[in-house]
């Protein structure tokens, strides 16, 4: 895992700018034999795609995947599967004033910081553009997984107002534009981001993904740990800072009877009776649900003027004007859903490798 | 970042079991011509020491470390640093009882699922005895980063209880036992797990890390991010659930004009205002102090009895006796302090590499 | 180095089929700030470029790439140059023979086996149409290196046809299509390789490359070391048999006394008395340049008939028509100088990290 | 494959200097439940111990392995395998003049022009010593090639004496100090030895290794192939200026009808009717025999006084005493051995990753 590409064996690298021709990564390590069209891959990055609400930036992206490679009469062929999207809607003029100003919360200081040079235009490789090619990247990893293994989303916070966790219906999920599963928070959250964006303003966002039907034993002790590789996944999407498995940070409070999962056997097999481990023990998965949590935070670029300074060292403000997501989260739950099942993906070859 | 290794560049090998002969870990990478003896290692290691207080567990090991390769009158090489800690007090006969039931809560279950076998002393590689390596390694790291640099660590919050951030005071952190900076917080810690401890329970704890001085510019998108590293890190440590950057899961509930670091110019150089991103943006350090906090679970291995199975799949109960830590928490400090240091130190030489 | 990446720290990962839409590669790791445009790029593709004499293959390519990423304002940003090369003249319908018949040396076979399944027009992922991308790749390397570092090929051996090594002038390289230092030589294999040709045979080479101006102390023993890596590199282009580092296979017939290269001061300086370690001791470069040799066995698709199987098990024989190279060698030589300004780039990042 | 770790899956991190407390290796990613004791890995060891024969060097070393982690109840566990070797024949005082002077075609100079120190006590990190832990981690890839795979090697050619293939014959392979197969050049070489020893010369050698019962399909291209690791891990021994696969660079001399290697169908499978090809096609493994060839340079110490220069920049002359190898390739063959398994057993891991 370094620089520009993510994972192990079953691994991808991604490239491209906000406001560059194009973006894409090629994946690589995938098993030869899988049935893979575009559509296979459309489907997933139609949910993350731009414009779909009001909700979200209003950048016109089709967002369409062209396969280049690794396919063949329909399936893989076990060799590098590179995928491109076009940049359709790069309208770079919109981003004079971020050229000269830092945006704060935003990467652009430390980029020039870094490179001594950057590429301000929306953003550039900073963009949440980029999480476009984690979503196709995570099409194949599902792909890969099989369809024993489930992995979902949902938003399950936004701002301060978290859902009622008892009224958690999978399929309310895709019936609100926030990926909610909580149908009463969604008609509140509804009313409490048209007054954000009024505002000028934007919000931050819990994320919860889970995947089921994971076997155990995925994972491996003690610096390529399953919940070690989520962790890193997770906080490596834009905008995200916690991430937590299972109770997570509910766990500390807990005592040790509570927070240790007991176990019966049932049907001939051993069964845990909670799950606060989020589906991971000693860093390998238990054959429970794998659930991960992850904070996103108010997306940077806002209306609202702020304080900043300029390139060349001068006290100003900047208000951020152009096409941006008052609550960058809703977004994020389709990217974290595609992280979430990379990882597994590469870990259930990774187990394979060295165990059968 | 993969098996038993950790770091890219700077890398640590660990290896070892809880009741074999001995744990230790090879450093690659380092700089050479830096002095470093076995005093400066340590040092560290002896802050993590167990049996140092009845808050931890009472196993006796001294955890003194041998040097056995890359160092040659008195400074690094540049060639593999091997560290060796024997195991001197591993008392197997113990550990009769876990040999046949699953701990609740411990890896115990998924190392089994996972390689068909398991060396069941003392938790065999999945015991917290593997973090002295862990810590020898980051005593090598402090001194990549140089004196510049100054990692700290202190335990922020006990079972439900935390500090009030408002009596922080680093100079406490060595005079209580449990690295608090919070004196009053402390006094009623002590209490407080005297009471779990002698009700043959554990509890859980918050830990926060903070490096100073760390230059702009250490990180590197997309997938190398200095925060995801952190997270990883952080995440692989045993018992830990949960990890936070700057305002953490709290950002999730600010508003865009409260989260974004405002910035002005203080005597020529660009200043934050604040320091929700924890000193990261976009993956890359801003120059603030680096903030990392993580959750710790309570320790499974508990005088409770808990309802369990066995190997052989049969309903029963277990109590674990032995040499526990009420609140494994508390060595995890240092633990975390290690891990910063670690990937701070692989971050700077990837730097240098990239943009020298 | 794994699947389909090349290289630690500048690192290129390549992508794509003989007959697929396009190729390509992407390129990580690049320090910031280096000048690079298309036409960097294309003066090394264009020395590869299939069609242009009659001792290549007449596949008409006009090897144009674009670069879809890492440069903004001409200068490159740190983040991944994905280049482009698409397939123009991918005549499918030739290759229906070889779609149910294993070409005698061909990775036909191999590929099967592994995946159990192939993409069989024009050799697919195996064919050395995949090599533009390490040129492309090479292009940026030298780029990294800068102007000290010279990197140069030359054909030495065509078929048992080995040049007059006293004739040697690199003036003579570019002045003929073998890129032959030993302009005798060079009309003799003229001629040579037309009665090859005219038999429907091919013939293999030997290629020397050597790198000049390349500073001491690249490489890092013992499992990254400079040879090591270099063999890699060279031993992976398609065709490969065989890799020497400067007195190479011939050192073994030398006494120690005739290998070991003598030293004395000149102008205040330690030089080297010869060359028979080829800029290359311990794995770490000397300062002297660096010299490597490797052996291209003749290429497997001829016209001559051969005996071999049918996919399905049937014996046959098997006559390759299309478009190919009576000796792969001659391309090989701008593949070869690509891959070791590869490995330098690598080594020469990987340095700075440790050693500053 | 970076700095002092080997492989990707199986991989092995050695460390120690030649004149250290000791030696060792850590192999991590062995399969669990593998019988594995230290009279496993003993048994090549005393293979390459030195002092056996008067033709290699006459430090005394019993190179006892401990096993200090990986292996519970006589079988692997699949966590790391930590092996140890001690030094015990250390005599430093026999150093004193390589401090000051760099011998020769050694790596003293790249060593102090890479690191800017070195410890100079008997090569250091750069000496033959570091081999032992190459074989004990082959010893573990054996087992886990299994039985079905058999890696043997044998001394092919010493100074410019080639034996003479057809009279090869592996039984003879252990009967003489050379590993020598054809009976007639082992007596021939003895003879030959024992004069170059008494020059105070050295002389180099041509190695074989052979791996016979390897499955097909192990490899993976472009950059992970078979055989681009195997040329990395020979030429990444001590001393090996040079690798060859199968035919190698005879290959540059064969027309293509000669060197493809033909195909029939016997007993209802396809066979190869000679291997030309080195059991390789494509980096991906044909079923048959692998057979590389790897190049060893004479021993740079030697009596004989050769010219050199200080560490401080006066012309001198050095002549190494002490106790060397008059041909140190004899001492290489298990070493080659050692590192075929080790490829062959990262390969299978990965292929079994990939392609199940």
């Amino acid at each position: 895992m370094s620089f520009n590409t993510q994972g192990r064996i079953f691994r991808f690298t991604t490239w491209g700018e906000s406001h560059g021709p194009a973006i894409g990564c090629v994946v690589d390590g995938t098993p030869p034999g899988i049935a893979l069209s575009e559509k296979d891959i459309q489907v997933w990055l139609d949910k993350r795609r731009p414009g779909q609400s009001r909700f979200v930036t209003q950048r016109r992206e089709p967002d369409a995947v062209e396969i280049l490679s690794g396919v063949f009469e329909g399936r893989t062929t076990g060799t590098p599967i590179s995928l491109l999207i076009r940049n359709e809607d790069a309208r770079s003029k919109d981003y004079g004033d971020i050229k000269d100003k830092f945006r704060p919360g935003h990467a652009d200081f430390t980029y020039l910081q870094k490179y001594g040079r950057r590429d301000y235009r929306g953003g550039g490789r900073s963009s949440a553009r980029e999480t476009a090619c984690r979503v196709a990247a995570g099409a194949v990893a599902r792909k890969v997984l099989g369809r024993r293994v489930r992995v979902r989303g949902a938003m399950v916070q936004m701002g301060d107002r978290a859902i009622d966790r008892s009224n958690w219906d999978w399929k309310t999920v895709g019936k609100n534009p926030f990926w909610c599963p909580d149908e009463t928070a969604a008609r509140d959250w509804s009313e409490y981001l048209d007054s954000v964006r009024a505002a000028g303003s934007s919000v931050g966002a819990v994320i919860e993904v889970t995947a089921s039907g994971v076997r155990p034993g995925l994972g491996a002790p003690i610096y390529g740990k399953l919940d070690s590789d989520l962790a890193a996944a997770m906080m490596g999407i834009n905008a995200v800072k916690g991430v937590e498995i299972g109770a997570g940070f509910g766990a500390a409070a807990l005592s040790g009877e509570e927070n240790a999962d007991e176990m019966r056997m049932r049907g001939g097999k051993p069964v845990f009776l909670s799950n606060n481990a989020g589906g991971i023990l000693g860093g390998i998965s238990t054959g429970q649900d794998i659930v991960v949590r992850f904070a996103v935070k108010p997306t940077s670029s806002i209306l609202a003027p702020r304080r900043t300074v300029t390139v060349d060292g001068r006290n100003t403000e900047i208000s951020t004007r152009g096409r941006h997501d008052p609550c960058v989260g809703i977004r994020a739950v389709p990217v974290g859903e595609a992280m979430m099942a990379c990882v597994l993906a590469d870990h259930l070859l990774h187990h394979r490798a060295q165990c059968g």
